[in-house]
């Protein structure tokens, strides 16, 4: 029987046993585990345990891994062990998936704007019906994980075993920078290099429609320390032939941009593609408007590239940021000083194949070019990472698609995150995977803020869709 | 018998109580007349005393005048109540003069640098036989207010009166901003409105060539300070289409020079004249070069107006400075923010009729003019002061650099400083006077810092030089 086949039963025992899934998540969120702060070590372990044991009771070999931090749990399905065989019909045989998740949660600061205590969940109903999951973590992340969890489980149940080869990679750094992940994918990279990965961490477009994430903005993040003078001089004696590094830095930087909003750094749109004309009217149709995206925030006019749409500046075009500037005197009231130094902090986010040493490069060639003869450069840069995208006709993404399509009653879009998410890059580079980002949170859930919540209706049919894409990938 | 006539007899008499003049200084240079620190409010007040009682010994009537802060001394020339006729030759009467001078002075730390105590003044012979006087205040400013006591001291001992109507207005809070100064010169306006202010407070232009100050440049100082969102953003998720307000900032200051280093905010230049082409001559004459002027703190190219000496840039010319500037983060490391707010500090050096609201305006009108319509800008004003200058006909500085010229051998120049002297430009706008400012600082006198100095040679022509421009005055 196939993956397939069993599904429609699948989908039963979904709906039949949400009760139960929800008294697990609500077992999981009772633990504080709060990775940032050391005084809850233990529960993170106690996390870490709790998901390893799930796990076991679903037939995967699981283990509790230490780290410099807190641990990773990597489980491993049996049938990982007797390999799958291409199938007979000339079709690739299924991917073998990674899941990727996490088992830690942000602080609970501000905690008296919690209206009911962080680690004691509960279900809530709105006005309307609408039922809401209200704890620390209930979306972020561990609300998104159980429901691929929740999907094996169903397969478990109804057909004794798990549709595909799949590997569980679940961390308790995620919400502290994952900062020991990075050495343990690469120290297990034989272990946990598989075809594709799964991860559940972002979100759904709006309540109605899915959404698969299937690019990340690469970063170069240079920092510029400029020095004319050999110390800070007095304006009165100065002013007027001592050159000033503020008015060079501002000059450097007001060329960087372009009157049409592009960027003027030479070579800079190298490697920079036009998404497919289907990808594009499906982006025009979100009709992601300013009065939406940036009236929250207090701005009404999109700042970036003339003649491209908003959600392409924020998530598919490239882009030049000052994120930071110092220099000269700037305490309360007037000092007329000429400084002698002044520094800029300058990122970059990539897309396609733009290259980020030579974006690094050219971009120390323009701003060099700008100074004058007496004026000194020092650069430095904090990250260097190029953009990560899957093509759009994978197959894999192609069935995930159509199984959210589905579930939701309603196109699937892809979209880009405008920002990266360091592992999703690493399985790329180190493990040779792409990823496919399927989530289910929505704007209102107030991740990493008090009160988080997560609808039902994401948790169960967030279920629904992991058991859908799952036989869609095993068919 | 006229001053002219005394004056040989005055300049030997100079010359024969060298010592005692020099005994003198010492004694006021042993007052540890720290101004700033509240520790040493009693010596500042035996400073005063000091002075007071010399004045008094010279025929002053003289007083110590309370303020808020240290006293002021105030003395009053008996001839000054007499007053001065019109001579009969046509000619005009001569000038009734304010001298002001100050007897506070800096903090000495660090002490460790001092060869000897700050306080414990010495007559050092360096290699070549060159003579100075190592204190605090050696020459900033009790060496150079001496030189004009001393100046009277042997008119009084020659002739038995002073030659001019001379007012002395001594106080004791230069080095910490004359902040009592200013409300002190209001109330006593009808008392200290002379024809014309003297002070000796400046240096010349080399050892050789003495050099009279005939005009400050006046000060404009802007906040600017620009909104663009309502709080911080994730560069990963509105990065592209969020407006970055450092992006503005930047493009307002790079736009305020123009490529020839000229300020472009409209009609800044009103009001701005060219120099009389003798003035401009003897400025050539003194070749200030990049190499002498900028060499010395890292620099080598003149970044000012170009067409420009060196010496206009600094001291005749208007200028555009940014003093300070900040927004975004400026801590270790990366953070991929754009910032809601930026910040930056704008000052304006003033020449001639340049009008300080004027140019208030129309900068604040240059900024607004670069603003997106969703960008938001406050400004605030932290100074406000108009250009001072001489005129260069002024009879009275004809007579000051010809006796300058007499006694050095040598032309005297006029400069301008680039700075401003508030209490100058009170004397004008409040007490209606000009100033000649004549001092015989050099560049090596270590003023402000530890080993301050004055050299014999400028203590002892500096008294001859104000003897022989008295003498001229009152001619």
């Amino acid at each position: 029987m196939t993956a397939t086949d069993s599904l429609p039963a699948v989908l039963d025992r979904i709906d039949d046993d949400l009760d139960a899934s929800l008294e697990r998540l609500f077992a999981l969120l009772r633990i504080r585990s709060i990775s940032t702060d050391p005084a809850f070590a233990a529960d993170c372990r106690a996390a870490a345990d709790f998901v390893a044991a799930d796990l076991r009771s679903l037939g995967f070999e699981a283990s509790v891994r230490a780290t410099q931090g807190h641990p990773v749990v990597v489980g491993k399905n049996a049938i990982s062990k007797i390999g799958i065989s291409k199938s007979g019909n000339g079709q690739a045989a299924p991917p073998r998936v990674l899941f990727y998740g996490h088992y830690d949660v942000q602080p609970v600061d501000p905690l008296d704007l919690w209206q009911t205590p962080p680690f004691e969940p509960r279900l809530e109903t709105l006005d309307g019906g609408r039922k809401i999951i209200v704890a620390r973590g209930a979306c972020d992340d561990k609300g998104q994980a159980m429901t691929f969890i929740e999907a094996c489980r169903a397969f478990k149940a109804v057909s004794g075993t798990l549709p595909l080869d799949i590997t569980m990679l679940v961390e308790g750094e995620e919400e502290c920078g994952s900062k020991n992940l990075f050495d343990f994918v690469r120290a297990n990279a034989a272990e946990l290099r598989r075809d594709l990965a799964l991860v559940c961490d972002t979100g759904m477009w709006d309540a109605q429609t899915p959404s698969i994430t299937t690019s990340l903005r690469g970063l170069v993040y240079e920092e510029v320390r400029l020095t004319c003078a050999d110390r800070d001089l007095h304006s009165g004696l100065f002013g007027g032939a001592a050159r000033n590094p503020i008015h060079v830095l501002a000059e450097v930087l007001a060329a960087m941009h372009k009157a049409d909003g592009s960027v003027a750094i030479p070579g800079f749109y190298d490697g920079v593609g036009e998404l497919p004309a289907d990808i594009k009217a499906d982006l025009a149709g979100l009709d992601l408007t300013p009065e939406k995206f940036l009236g929250p925030i207090g701005l009404k006019i999109p700042a970036g590239e003339a003649g491209r749409m908003l959600i392409e500046q924020v998530s598919t075009r490239p882009t030049a940021e000052v994120n930071g500037i110092i220099g000269g005197y700037t305490g309360e009231g007037a000092k007329t000083v000429i400084p002698g130094k002044a520094m800029a902090k300058v990122s970059f986010r990539l897309v396609g194949a733009q290259d980020p040493e030579k974006i690094r490069k050219s971009f120390r060639d323009f701003v060099r070019a700008r100074l004058p003869a007496d004026c000194h450069v020092d650069f430095g840069n904090f990250s260097s990472a190029p953009a990560f995208a899957v093509a759009f006709d994978n197959p894999a993404l192609t069935k995930a698609r159509a199984a959210l399509a589905e579930e939701w009653g309603r196109k699937a879009v892809t979209v880009g995150a405008g920002g990266s998410i360091p592992i999703v890059a690493d399985f790329k580079t180190v493990l040779g995977m792409d990823t496919l980002m399927v989530g289910f949170a929505l704007d209102d859930d107030r991740v990493h803020s008090p009160n988080e919540k997560y609808d039902l209706r994401s948790f169960h049919k967030g279920i629904r869709s992991w058991a859908r894409i799952l036989a869609a990938l095993a068919g």
